[in-house]
């Protein structure tokens, strides 16, 4: 029933021949048959693929166009890639079906990223399709990825992408993370997250499998998915060293590094910032390091006695970057993982040495993101992404919540949802959602949706809180909606209609009790929202003398008829939920 | 098992003969057999009763004491006061069963309130109580109630609660509301709820019920409860004249007011700030009045063309109170109902009322706090809670929420747990949860906890923000438990052990890993934990100079070793939930 209310429409730039998809949301009328015009919101669904085939690149002509590039034979796909499962079965398993493109790259000596035509002063397709999605003018878009503050992550080996951006003066973006488990999930199963990621509003995904058929598992993902697909390449290289962080070096982690250019990974977790001399400041903390990719690199660092080689090769990773327009993540391999090491020497050396690294990338035209905490006190937070936003220039926020408080564990996506809502407020541009599941286990399908929703309020929280322009035209239509107790309106509009609805039948499950101008909680007897409308028919339309003369005449009146307080219907009186 | 680890004990003030129910969570050995001693918390669960005979009276000897009460023979219990369905029936049903008493009133001419108390010098058990369980020096517990700036809500005739404190310079503290539904729930139903709801935090209940035998539930709630209880007695006094407002009247009001101070209610929602010239302000507003007892208020002010009778009978209202010491809590009743109304002249309004009548409870030594919003987007929160405790001069604020976006019906545990913590960081010294059914329907006992523990969340949070004393130590007790693997330690010390617990099992639900040093996040092969506890381990004795020197030294046996960074156990490898 909610469903058939949401439809795929598209915005369209004639001119250019662009057209951006959207859900539109029908709405009933409102009381005295007064219609009111359907609600258009920003879709991440994209428009749907069938998992064997995957998606039509719908970037393909605006990336040959501009004749920058070239196709080339890709590095030879590689039984290793597939991690030590595959090698033991010695055949990679579940081959993808789909079409298969030879992978491009930039011609030699070009640049390829959005930001370099940004600089250029080049308006691209990418661009104007970004603009027409946030309804904002495309020199805002252009001139923001040209200064560093935004990006736009779309390796151009994923042509079937949705253009999106990144950035503190657009809609704050959420990230959903998946990833396959050798134990509990197939290459299918990952595909279905996506969708169900991307459903429910997932801006971009992160496929952070670290089991068997990674390479083919992403494959699969990357050609499915409308969103862009970060990862964390370094899980790939310490699978093809058997879990050996010591037996990590350049070379291999420079090989999967093109690997996954070539598949069209749009950005990517690099932990460059974790320096030899950083790790000492690490020993005193509650929790030391809670990073996956940090831990690797400190790992590696005191086993060789050696700088971090992702900070030494950081300027042929540029190089490679470049080539493809894949985005930097820059990732804190040294965030608190609780509130007790928030905002200390270590996460704050090490955000130094990222601010270094921004601007080394921008030098090579190569877009940038820099990650953020993690665990950190509600009192704390702003700081964060202050202290960034001034050191990076700009560089887009991109933080894993932060929980601000360490005692919940079951309910982290709450604790942190309040972490991300105040630092996205402050100019966080992407939130990495956290689910119930966070600290305890793997997020099931329940858990990916209840996180991605999650977000979705603390993203939105934060664009009303910004004042980001048109972002109460939802809640504004839902508020209106529950107000003409337009109960199919409001569950439609809802960013999760299934469970409004479900929890709205739970109590009054028949169908009149949807146009049913009361609700559960009062009972059709008495009713606040009838007298409010009862208010604002006798006062609406009066100005403020006119008000208190016509109070004066009205009450007799009002008195006499009953009122519309008391509302004798036949049926259940229930509970207040609240005074 | 986790409830294994929770014991209840008590603190002692041997020299005044008080003691304080604790939760005492026993905890593991750290690594190396080092002990670590139990945590004790805060604890809202009371002893514990058998429904059918109610809890012990704990405060009746203190009262008794003071000598300046008088037991008398109450008003009558009339079949009217358990609303029409008894009248229909001719019979009460489901009289309480235990211990019956006499209700307390003050001697003719004698003020019994704790703020009395506080401002006469007079230092009673009941702030002794709460200077113990506050873990606070009782000259402020005494000096802040004096002030105003703090209330004890405690009625002389619920001689069974525990004494708890609400003001900013004490825990934030949070209220469940409950209340009988005709429909779905029974007087036993409605102790079982006031039961869990106290089990998982809830320092105060409010009962809500609108439904049959108003009277006799309350009663068995009130006999059963360790917590303070609070009432909208409007609710009941509406019921008395057949759920038509514009019939009420003072007396009614004032019956059902007496009525329920006999009773033993803590605290009571008085809408007294709907003065009939704000009633038109509401009228352009998106969701008009959406407090019930705000648009009582309203209906009865337009039906009438009166101001509204709970402002003109205050004094008389402020006379009771002293007599029982019962606490006001100053109703908003034209809080805004979505983010568009929020911080309006309607409610800024009432809100300059509500500032008046606390000085004038004030003078009769009536304890009093003051309600608040509602919807307010975020970055309008903090103004809410600074112009109350300007224009209040410090009053507790009580305030619902507020929910910082109206878009996710379903979830509003979650949009106002957001602007909650937030609300009471800047002073907010009590929080009515939400529930996720909040717009939708009734919450029932899973909700109820989901509320409870959601709103324990934003109350800590807000504590740890506030920097107040001792507020970190579960939060660096769970973080060191997490980091030394100690898995029934992070269970026992979450706010939730249940679902905590229940969530790791569904990945890793056999014995050994719960005392494994790995989970199912990185798997045992690789553990980033393990590798911090390895750098600590090297460098947490040294000067920083010793661990430049340190670092080289050691990084060769480190090397050799293998490092821990790879532990090779035959176990599953899973999914990262994030980089």
């Amino acid at each position: 029933m909610t469903d058939s209310s949401h439809s795929l429409a598209y915005l369209h730039d004639e001119e250019h021949g662009i057209r951006v998809p959207v859900t539109m949301i029908a709405l009933e009328d409102s009381p005295g048959a007064v219609p009111n015009p359907p609600l258009t919101v920003y879709r991440t669904a994209g428009p749907g693929s069938d998992p064997l085939q995957g998606l039509q690149p719908v970037r393909t002509s605006w990336i040959e166009a501009r004749g920058d590039t070239e196709a080339y034979d890709g590095r030879e796909r590689n039984l290793h890639d597939d991690g030590r499962a595959a090698l033991r079965r010695g055949v990679a398993s579940a081959e993808w079906q789909g079409a298969k493109r030879r992978p491009r790259r930039a011609l030699p000596g070009r640049t390829v990223t959005q930001m370099h035509y940004a600089r250029a002063g080049i308006v691209t397709p990418e661009m104007r399709f970004v603009a027409l999605r946030e309804n904002c003018d495309v020199e805002l878009v252009r001139s923001e990825l040209a200064a560093g503050r935004a990006i736009i992550p779309n390796n151009i080996n994923h042509p079937e992408s949705e253009p999106m951006i990144i950035g503190k003066a657009f809609l704050v973006k959420i990230n959903a993370n998946i990833g396959n488990s050798a134990v509990t999930s197939s290459i299918a199963e990952e595909v279905d997250k996506l969708q169900w990621a991307t459903r429910w509003g997932a801006d971009t995904v992160m496929d952070l499998s670290t089991g068997d058929d990674i390479h083919t598992t992403r494959e699969w993902i990357i050609r499915n998915s409308p969103v862009p697909i970060g990862t964390v390449p370094i899980y790939q290289a310490l699978e093809k060293v058997d879990g050996d962080a010591s037996r990590l070096t350049w070379e291999i982690f420079r090989d999967t590094v093109i690997e996954q250019c070539e598949q069209g990974v749009d950005y990517m977790t690099i932990h460059a910032g974790v320096l030899l001399r950083y790790v000492p400041l690490t020993a005193d903390r509650v929790t030391g390091i809670v990073s996956r990719g940090g831990s690797i690199m400190a790992g590696w660092c005191l086993a060789h006695h050696r700088e971090n080689f992702l900070y030494t090769h950081f300027d042929e990773l540029c190089e490679i970057f470049a080539q493809y327009d894949v985005a930097f993540s820059l990732g804190d391999g040294l965030r608190p993982g609780s509130t007790a090491d928030a905002n200390d020497a270590a996460q704050f050396a090490e955000l130094d040495t990222l601010a270094e690294l921004t601007k080394r990338a921008w030098a090579y035209d190569v877009q940038v993101m820099v990650e953020g905490p993690g665990h950190v006190p509600l009192h704390l937070v702003r700081e964060n992404v202050e202290r960034q936003q001034e050191l990076c220039d700009g560089a887009p926020f991109y933080t894993l919540g932060p929980l601000v408080t360490d005692v919940a564990p079951g309910y982290d996506h709450i604790t942190s949802a309040i972490g991300a809502t105040e630092i996205a407020r402050y100019g966080t541009a992407m939130l990495c959602y956290v689910t119930p599941k966070e600290h305890l286990g793997l997020p099931n399908k329940d858990d990916v949706k209840t996180g991605v929703i999650t977000y979705k309020i603390a993203a939105h929280a934060a664009d009303l809180a910004k004042g980001h322009p048109g972002a109460n035209e939802r809640d504004d239509a839902l508020s209106k909606a529950r107000f003409e107790f337009r109960w199919r309106d409001q569950f439609a509009l809802a960013l999760d209609p299934v469970t409004a609805e479900q929890f709205h039948d739970e109590t009054l499950p028949a169908e009149p009790a949807k146009t049913a101008h009361f609700c559960s909680m009062c009972g059709p007897k008495f009713c606040s929202m009838r007298i409010s409308q009862d208010i604002r028919d006798r006062f609406g339309d009066m100005s403020e003398q006119e008000r208190i003369v016509g109070m004066r005449e009205k009450s007799a009146a009002f008195r006499d008829s009953g009122g519309t307080v008391y509302l004798e219907l036949p049926s259940v009186r229930e509970q207040a939920s609240r005074p």
